[in-house]
């Protein structure tokens, strides 16, 4: 049975809720060569940017500190959140302590005492959410950085 | 709470149901400029390959007929299948009626009579199933095509 499509102030409420509430994402990125990896992660939204961790040998660090475009979503496959994204490689010294904290209580683990282990700040460039297929219209939430709504 | 680990009997039987009862998947492709895409599916299992559909004009359509190489999920990021694999471009007359009316059953729609649909059949070259950080070990249940229990 599929509900009434939500409008757009109601699909970025249910977003926002999402990026707060969730604790793991899938993240796809893709190699020089063009080979996709996709992997779920933890993130720390902070109401701009998600803030990812994984080591630096991992293909989802490799990828991202040579080509750092990549593609995010939240939830299952009939409540999707689709962020179209840029990241920023950090080294773990270039977290706040509050910051490292915060991602440490969420994620479950702390990743700044373990050895090669490196920091995303992942800006949304594009988000849009959707449900089923009568949400695919008016599905972009945010556009160039910013909210439509 | 974490459950204990599965056995991989265990996993191999808890993956199988899942590719034979799941509707859609995570779909990750890359272009050839290496830009991740990321886009749920629906798929059907035919107990050796995933056959999916999409527009012919859709971003992972183009990626899969230039790259043929691509990742697959199923489920949530706490209970993954995670699927290597490569796909081959199928037009809809290349289907069998009785595969395109499972299809169709299965996923909810028909792409046959849509303009511009493609089948994509994906070949898996490596499987691996767990949920927990303490299934990340004995994760992989078939490598190059093989099942290994």
């Amino acid at each position: 049975m599929t509900e009434p499509a939500r409008p757009l102030s109601v699909r970025k409420q249910d977003t926002l809720r999402r990026l707060r509430d969730d604790v793991d994402l899938w993240v796809a990125t893709a190699s020089a060569d063009g080979t996709p990896y996709l992997m779920p992660l933890s993130f720390l939204w902070d109401d701009k940017t998600l803030l990812l961790s994984t080591a630096g040998s991992n293909p989802t660090a490799r990828n991202l500190r040579a080509n750092p475009t990549l593609q995010l979503t939240l939830g299952h496959t009939r409540d999707v959140v689709h962020i179209e994204a840029t990241a920023e490689t950090l080294q773990p010294d270039e977290i706040s302590e509050s910051e490292g904290d915060a991602f440490a209580e969420k994620a479950g683990f702390d990743p700044r005492p373990l050895p090669g282990y490196l920091f995303f700040r992942v800006t949304p460039t594009k988000i849009q959410a959707w449900r089923e297929v009568n949400e695919l219209k008016d599905r972009v939430l945010l556009r160039d950085g910013a909210w439509l709504v």
